[in-house]
């Protein structure tokens, strides 16, 4: 059987679930770290599953490219070379293709690209997609979609919505099933409520492990873009995970989850990370910033995260203004902790029926602003 | 009572000592990766102790510039800062000041110099070295001296050393004595043995805890070397710890044993690591070569660090090649562990009475070259 979803509970549209999948199970909602090229970004895979994360997330487009998807196969699939044994996602490629890659064309077969690394042609197409992705051995391959930018025309939204979606076809009929695998169909249609809700119609009638909402966060605005995943996850099966592709920031998932999705991924607490900025129970700070460096406190005193446990601020402000790599695998794994230390506390909320009375509470934390100096 | 050692046992001149210190043990002979900004490169402290690493080594000129020592004592000094409860060994300053700052003036009183970072005016006595140490909180102080460069006429390094000399004599004079803390001078000569010899007496006669051989490895060639060391070590007290400051690659620890060293330290194995070098029983091995991209094998199958037991070489070959921040980590710890792995191996050795074995084997082992290629 192929991967399933149990919905465990619900609080107001918030869901509380559990992927079976052939490498184990995921509390949802959850948040997978992002490990672009087979690593999240200076963490080791042992630190990143302390952290409490259970799946994550891997970019087929460029790991096509480098070390290329077949010698990962030849290695045993991404699980054993990256030592990360649960599920994996992966996505298409699609979207670093649009985004990433040069000389991009687009036509009903696929797109081709050059290579940001070294120019070679390559083609990606639906079911090239799905063949990288079983090469990678994901325990959960994304179809191959447009993501389509903003500001665009309805008209256009429309026509790359409606390929999306044949390609979706496609891609199910090139996806072989196997126990605890699945495919996730992707809701395309830009801010338009009818566009999203034929895309997810569509999707359904082809019928899929799972179901992602993509074109989100592209430059919409925060009103339109909660507007448009609500569209989108009102017409998806209750019995089947969401998961909203790039969302997000920590205010962003804690409002998404009150959509009803399910599963999350963003570059943000790595990345932000690695430019010293530190995610807490209130708000994001700054360690560059001068008035930590005789600050002997944790990043945040509620933080469990092997930074917070051991290291005061003063010296992870040290750390990054000296430039030292440990900087900035210390803020990682600190922003990686706080996003699965969010996603427990968001399970627990919904499991107690009290989503609502979080999120108020998320807010007003946030709104606190950081700490006193000393 | 001051900083203590215990010899153990001999293996002709190699001997098997310990260090007894108010920040714990530590078995020698010793290496001590180097922590320049209080940070061992890319590594978290408890990584480092995780190598079996007993005591790490400071840079005073980089922090006294940042964050400052007066700030790390403030924060508690650097064993707190920097989660080390372990012995720690600070230089002097002086070998930065004369390698990294800039229009640096010497004179009989000290240096003066100019930030690296800022351009600052900045002044280094043996009085300001020891205090500064003390403030860091140091388990060894370092005197300050001025470290020859190479080549140098004889005159020349006799007037240096004598001046380093008198250095010493006022650094004894600025230390106060506390329990398990100590102060250790350094023997300066360049390649000459009567300036060894000398350099040597009027240290011992001044008396210190330790005693470094400073002034080797700097292009005066291997036999020069051995030689001078050679000539430094038969003159020092055999009931103090000596110090080869800044040896070496492992060839070269496992020579300046032979010579009666106890304490080592070098930048090699996180700067190697970070260029993508990884040490192993059968020599360097550059993991960005393209041999290694297909080997699922460990970089060293006897090494049991973190990064052997998890990872195989195509993986670490992708993240050097990726440039992932993972990739410096996994080799930097690699490389940290391995020259533990050598110096337990060493002081086995030495306690078996096997040491002249010890050698012939280590270097016939490394000889043989890396394993072929899969």
């Amino acid at each position: 059987m192929s991967l399933t979803f149990s919905l465990l509970g619900t609080s107001g549209r918030a869901r509380r679930g559990r992927l079976h999948t052939a490498h184990g199970t995921a509390e949802t909602p959850a948040f997978m770290p992002v490990g672009t090229a087979a690593a999240i970004k200076a963490l080791a895979s042992d630190q990143v599953r302390a952290t409490g994360a259970e799946v994550v997330l891997a970019n087929t487009y460029h790991l096509m490219l480098r070390p290329g998807a077949a010698r990962i196969a030849r290695l045993g699939g991404l699980h054993r070379f990256m030592d990360w044994p649960g599920p994996i996602l992966t996505d298409s490629g699609g979207f670093q293709v649009f985004s990433l890659a040069q000389l991009r064309e687009i036509d009903e077969r696929g797109v081709t690209f050059r290579s940001h690394i070294d120019g070679a042609k390559e083609d990606l197409t639906p079911e090239r997609a799905v063949a990288l992705q079983r090469e990678l051995d994901a325990t959960i391959t994304m179809v191959l979609d447009e993501c389509t930018t903003w500001p665009v025309e309805e008209a256009e939204a429309a026509a790359s919505m409606r390929r999306s979606m044949r390609w979706a076809e496609r891609s199910k009929a090139a996806f072989a099933a196997r126990p605890g695998y699945g495919l996730f169909g992707i809701v395309q249609g830009s801010v338009w409520r009818d566009l999203r809700e034929e895309s997810a119609a569509a999707l359904t009638r082809i019928g899929f492990e799972g179901y992602a909402v993509g074109g989100l966060a592209v430059g919409e605005g925060t009103a339109r873009m909660v507007a448009a995943a609500g569209y989108a996850t009102a017409c998806l099966p209750a019995d089947r995970p969401r998961y909203f592709m790039g969302i997000g920031r920590p205010e962003d998932i804690v409002a998404a989850v009150a959509l009803g999705a399910d599963m999350f991924d963003c570059v943000v607490p790595t990345r932000s990370g690695r430019t010293g900025q530190a995610f807490t129970r209130r708000g994001t700070v700054n360690m560059r910033n001068a008035r930590h460096r005789d600050d002997p406190r944790p990043i945040d005193a509620d933080c469990a995260c092997p930074a917070c446990r051991t290291y005061g601020r003063a010296y992870i402000h040290h750390l990054v203004r000296s430039e030292e790599i440990l900087g900035l695998t210390l803020l990682s794994l600190h922003n990686v902790h706080y996003y699965q230390d969010l996603m427990r506390d968001i399970r627990v909320a919904i499991e107690a029926d009290r989503y609502d009375d979080f999120q108020r509470d998320f807010a007003a934390q946030q709104a606190l602003g950081d700490i006193e100096p000393v």
